[in-house]
């Protein structure tokens, strides 16, 4: 049960009424032992329809192979009461744990007492755990003072500056917290935001939210490429989960680093980049190459024939993205991307409202992030044809251990 | 190429360069004779990843298996030229031919001159047809004069009634065209939609779209019943795909109905339905079966057992909404529901923007979904959790049936 082998389902577990929790107890128990001493925290590749492990070194949902839908969530903390929120995150873990497995929460939805309301919402019975990944993120305003946080926020977890260009929309930045929820079928992801949002009533409220459809990144390099909405593939020469030494460097933070809660971490930037589709699409197909420094059809560097062959930067227009992003450019600065596409209907003129949401991990934000959107911002000739308007930055904490671990233990356990 | 059996990679033919245009033609001849003679309009059950005939007695996306995606849009006719709408009306069925068999449009997203823009947006290449299926729809505003076919309104096309409780946005309602795009892949369903609407820039504009993600009926009697987003099993007694009787009998319009351009068509209701998912999460689970009338878990008819069960109506309360949507309180009505569930992000209370997107099919709106809907308006113990915010009604003229065949050729041809 629950384990990667297996794939039960939402509904044979729940057949057994109140039984969902015990059974969910025990699978993540044993996913525990699966993963104790995997030293790199990458999980194989899990199919489609089966479960991701919970627990372990590292949260799932960064190095872990990147699914097919996304739904993310920020939240604002309603409540001032530190022991109220810390009783959340630890019935959130727990229903964390149960949901990544396919198990619904707590008695399920219509296992309990019929004269109250199921503790499930419903909607995901009979799916499959489809690789359901949920990431806990905590934001730099949780650490203003209102939870005896203030001395723990730690050095990286930096506010971002202004770019360039940036026309953010307060209604889309920031959060205290943040979940991230992917999984291959996005009925499971929202399920899973909507169950937390429910247990949390009253105590967290969402503070904005963003559904994505196609992943923009690939984590595992066998994979096809995807392409984002610009018809480019996208994620070519990004850190994969399988990259054991670029992960320490580059993603996961060291114990050296500090602070203590977040050694095995990492810090996550989000940014909801809209692009001028109609534009976009009536440009040639000479001027969009040379906007990346990459073929459309291949997707190769300029200058070679093949998607993986090494970049050329000086073949690249200088304001090429592909060169400006590239590490050699910015001092060997390299993040893991996650991003996902979205497409929200349509605005009042009848454009398309749609774009990249991008999502980045990375060691520091400060060596990563940062530079290099400020060498994007100012000189990218892609700019053109995106804006960023929305905005957040987490602290992404690292992974939960046993049972009696829970989101944020660490944090809210020593001294403060 | 093209045929059911195999499953064309977009990117394979695109690997030829400018051939996709010619193959695609060719592919989708070969589906015309295939489904020819197919007196019931229904198509086998393809896997997720093939490719549905695009021609045909009836357009595919009615009777044809649910898939898992949609993107839905309304667009206004901008052009006041009938013949510039008639041209549109052609290229248009040319691409949609193409992308549903899994070619890019025209040359392709780098198979053209690199001067110019290419055909194709390029986002979908490298995905399989993922089901793709484009149905077509002329709602009543076209009818109003502009184009010349004032004469060609249907009956059948009446306005929808005001309904009690309705609270409808008029930036998300009506449209002088529709195109519905389902696919098991949301990349796949975005892309025909937004390259439709590039093909048809400055002539139409998107008026409103609505993506959605879990579908909420079937019409594959054998598979395992969705559920919506209040948890409850959906489309248990809907019309069957293979169900040929009720089809002929419910959904398909017949020659003797008129008008002749309509026959084998069918009227499409959409209507953008909201959940207060915050309240419906706080009922209990006694309240939550009531109002359907049916179980949460199994999804059984009150007094029976089983999903499958034939309904006892006196066994419900009598304002469950099965009891006042079954044929039995409505003399007989029946339609083929095809909706699917959405999740718009969160409203500026934080509140889930989230609900059904209802999509109906039926021979004759008046007989069909009008008095259903009043039944439900006046009565529905569900409308305390529910409110419809979005609505359009549709012509659906029938299948194209032949390369030279286009939407609409027989409504802009008669006379007139
Ligand atoms: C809508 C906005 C964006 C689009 C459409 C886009 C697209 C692309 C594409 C097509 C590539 C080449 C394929 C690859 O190696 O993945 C690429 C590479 C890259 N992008 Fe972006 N990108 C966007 C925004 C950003 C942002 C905001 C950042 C970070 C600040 C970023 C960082 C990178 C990096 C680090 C690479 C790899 C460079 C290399 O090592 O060769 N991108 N991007
Ligand atoms: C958010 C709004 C709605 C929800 C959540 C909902 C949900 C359901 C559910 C759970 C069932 C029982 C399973 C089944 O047989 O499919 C059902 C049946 C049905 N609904 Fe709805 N429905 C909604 C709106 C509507 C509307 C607007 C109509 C048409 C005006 C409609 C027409 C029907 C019909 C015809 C049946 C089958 C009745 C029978 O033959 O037993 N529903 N609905």
């Amino acid at each position: 049960m629950g384990d990667k082998a297996e794939v039960p389902s939402r509904r044979s577990v729940l057949g057994w009424g109140g039984a969902g929790l015990a059974l969910g107890a025990a699978a993540a128990g044993g996913t525990v032992a699966a993963l104790g001493d995997d030293g790199d925290g990458t999980t194989p590749v899990a199919e489609s329809g089966a479960a991701v492990p919970f627990h372990g070194k590292h949260q799932a949902g960064i190095a872990t192979a990147v699914q097919d839908r996304l739904h993310f969530a920020a939240f604002d903390v309603k409540t001032k009461d530190r022991a109220e929120l810390i009783e959340l995150l630890k019935e959130w873990t727990e229903a964390a744990a149960l949901m990544t497995q396919g198990h619904p929460v707590g008695q399920g939805a219509y296992g309990g007492i019929v004269e109250a309301p199921p503790d499930d919402t419903g909607e995901a019975l009979g799916l499959k755990p489809s690789r359901l990944t949920l990431t806990v993120g905590f934001g730099p305003s949780l650490f203003d003072g209102r939870f005896g946080l203030e001395g723990k926020r730690p050095k990286a977890l930096v506010d971002l500056p202004k770019f360039p260009g940036d026309n953010l929309d307060p209604a889309r930045s920031g959060g205290d917290l943040c979940v991230q929820a992917c999984a291959d079928d996005p009925q499971v992801a929202v399920h899973a935001i909507r169950n937390l949002a429910r247990i949390g009533f009253g105590k967290v409220a969402i503070r904005w939210s963003q559904l994505g459809f196609g992943k923009t990144s690939s984590t595992t390099p066998d994979a096809q490429t995807p392409r984002n909405m610009m018809g480019f593939k996208d994620g070519t020469r990004n850190i994969a989960g399988t990259d054991t030494e670029n992960l320490r460097k580059h993603v996961w933070v060291s114990e050296k680093d500090g602070p203590d809660w977040m050694a095995g971490g990492s810090y996550l930037v989000a940014r909801r980049i809209r692009m001028n589709i109609e534009t976009w699409d009536r440009t040639s197909l000479k001027e969009q190459e040379d906007i990346f420094g990459r073929t459309k059809g291949e997707g190769a560097p300029f200058g070679k024939k093949r998607e993986h062959d090494e970049p050329n930067l000086k073949a690249m227009p200088e304001v090429a993205h592909v060169r400006l992003a590239h590490p050699d450019t910015n001092g060997g600065a390299m993040m893991l991307r996650r991003g996902y596409s979205f497409t929200d209907g349509t605005d009042g003129l009848g454009r398309l409202d749609a774009g990249l949401f991008f999502l980045a991990y990375q060691r520091d934000v400060r060596d990563s992030f940062i530079p290099v959107q400020l060498n994007l911002a100012r000189r990218d000739v892609l700019n053109e044809y995106i804006q960023h308007v929305g905005s957040a930055v987490f602290a992404v904490p690292p992974g939960v251990r046993t049972d009696s671990d829970w989101w944020g233990k660490a944090l809210f356990s020593e001294g403060a």
